[in-house]
């Protein structure tokens, strides 16, 4: 259903081709990733950004490692740690790669078994959006156009996406007439790569300030809020996107669903409220570029937690979830 | 109280010097205005902006005109319309022009007169500005951080400007200990003007994009929200910079005061509700710059409509109204 959209990660003749986020949406262009150390600076340099593909370039790199080096060795453990840590703070990442070196350990071929994991992680979560895309496609209010924050789509994941795969796919289905995309500052993962995706897919946009949200939802013209989340607490409290917090309150005053869309993956039952979620501070330089004074302080979170009350329904790969919101560690259902 | 802040508009020996707005918060430059054509061409190209401030703007103008046109004269009736139509929705600044020009008529020194009369309305604006900065240090609730949007501080007005200047006054007086800005995408005055004024007076201040202002509420840091207004319906219904909505939606959901502060002639009684106040909507280019796709549509509204119900208190020049707001035409009381 994307046929119009550049992948994001694709394996060419024993080369990770890595589509580079940072030069989007000037240039489409792909960096060529022959060996593992490639991948790592890929990642590093945000050219490849998004969980979900963190965790599939992350299991491509190992799979370039394994064939460079003994497997096992120093060298291949040192290569796969590396790949890890590129990024801390992103447990996909470290997950792809562990996935892919378990998979490679003690096979004759290391190598085409930690591909072939890559391979499978990417199919896997292609169906995760997929199943996202098609329970998201159906919920109510996706007739006419719908408002969306930040990013969510193909870039982003190894499938459609999740909000924004779920838009894809009511437009297909002849829901959807257009999106309104909020810019997303301070990083404009909304104005840069929403706007840009969805121009690919030929879908009406019209892009928005993060401010004007808000007579965009008095006005009657939004049938629907349609999110992402990085981190569901047990409440329901969804920790997402910068900005998304007041997107749900007004949405909720004009009586305008608010849907969050996301792998039970992203659901951490462990949290019991989202006030346990950490939240990043993230440096002051971001807010000031590119016009303010150099050196004024600034308040810079990159996420908000939206009170789970507040999400009239959560879309996974398998289930449509309603309020009241209470997850266990053990299942992700319904109280 | 702003000694720290250089003058906005400055008569300097027969010439206006107009403090170049575009180039701030970088440069902190003079436009020197030696006839009425200097002039106009700092209103049109910005270079002076806010409704007070080109108010006064224009009546300097005028007398600028009157120094080397007859009065009367179909010359200088012409450089009277010229400069009240530099930016025709701006009633200020042809209110500004069309009083100077009218001082001037059938004086012995034309020139004079409208320099008499620029300087009348310049301390009449910086005394509305006192008396809104008097009543509004005295405010509930401005102990500690405040919150802000756009910029309604010294450069937009002939005065210490109107919300900004009862913060500032409030941090005279001890109360006010900083401030969050609110960086107003698309034309960013929070982040260029707002925090550049704060910074020349020494106060603190904490940038921030217009969508965190939704957490930073919820986290209880902020003990007020004050902004200004461009018009004010007769049920208190209130015009201002995109994203001011969203904001009192949020401060009445975590019970924080959300106070306008404007002079009592932003009050248009003649409209019963904001519902019929028209809202700019503004070109794509300035949603798109600097980094979405180009030709991506754009929904660009300049302003949101607050309802009155919202609004803590409504502050002017002369009295602190409260809710239920119910103007006429004849009296800006409370009902």
């Amino acid at each position: 259903m994307v046929s119009a959209l550049p992948a994001n990660l694709a394996w060419d003749q024993g080369v990770l081709r890595v589509l580079d986020q940072r030069a989007l949406p000037g240039d489409v262009r792909y960096l060529r990733c022959a060996d593992w150390t490639d991948v790592r600076a890929a990642i590093l340099t945000l050219a490849v950004r998004g969980a979900p593909a963190l965790r599939l370039a992350g299991a491509y790199g190992v799979a370039l490692a394994a064939a460079d080096l003994p497997v096992p060795s120093d060298g291949f453990s040192a290569a796969v740690e590396a790949l890890a840590a590129a990024r801390p703070t992103a447990v996909d990442l470290a997950h792809g790669v562990r996935r892919a070196a378990a998979a490679a350990l003690g096979q004759a071929d290391p190598a085409a078994a930690a591909l072939a994991c890559a391979r499978r992680l990417h199919a896997e979560d292609a169906a995760r959006c997929e199943g996202i895309a098609d329970l998201g496609a159906a919920l109510p209010g996706l007739d006419g156009w719908v408002l969306t924050h930040c990013h969510t789509g193909a870039l982003a994941t190894g499938g459609v996406g999740t909000a924004l795969g779920a838009i894809v796919e009511a437009h297909r289905r002849g829901r959807v007439a257009g999106v309104y995309a909020c810019e997303a500052r301070p990083l404009w993962q909304g104005a840069r790569l929403t706007a840009w995706e969805l121009g690919c897919l030929g879908i009406p946009c019209r892009l928005l300030v993060d401010g004007a949200a808000g007579s965009l939802l008095a006005s009657g013209r939004v049938g629907a809020v349609l999110v992402g989340a990085d981190r569901i607490a047990a409440n329901g409290d969804v920790a997402n996107k910068i900005g998304t917090y007041p997107l749900a309150v007004l949405a909720r005053r004009h009586a305008v669903p608010f849907y969050v869309l996301a792998p039970a993956s992203t659901i951490d039952a462990a949290l019991d409220t989202g006030a346990r979620i950490p939240v990043e501070e993230r440096p002051a330089d971001e807010v000031r570029a590119p016009v303010a004074p150099a050196g004024v302080d600034a308040y810079n979170p990159a996420f908000d937690v939206t009170p789970g009350d507040l999400v009239s329904a959560l879309i996974t790969e398998s289930a449509v979830l309603r309020p009241p919101y209470r997850f266990t560690p053990t299942g992700h259902g319904e109280a």
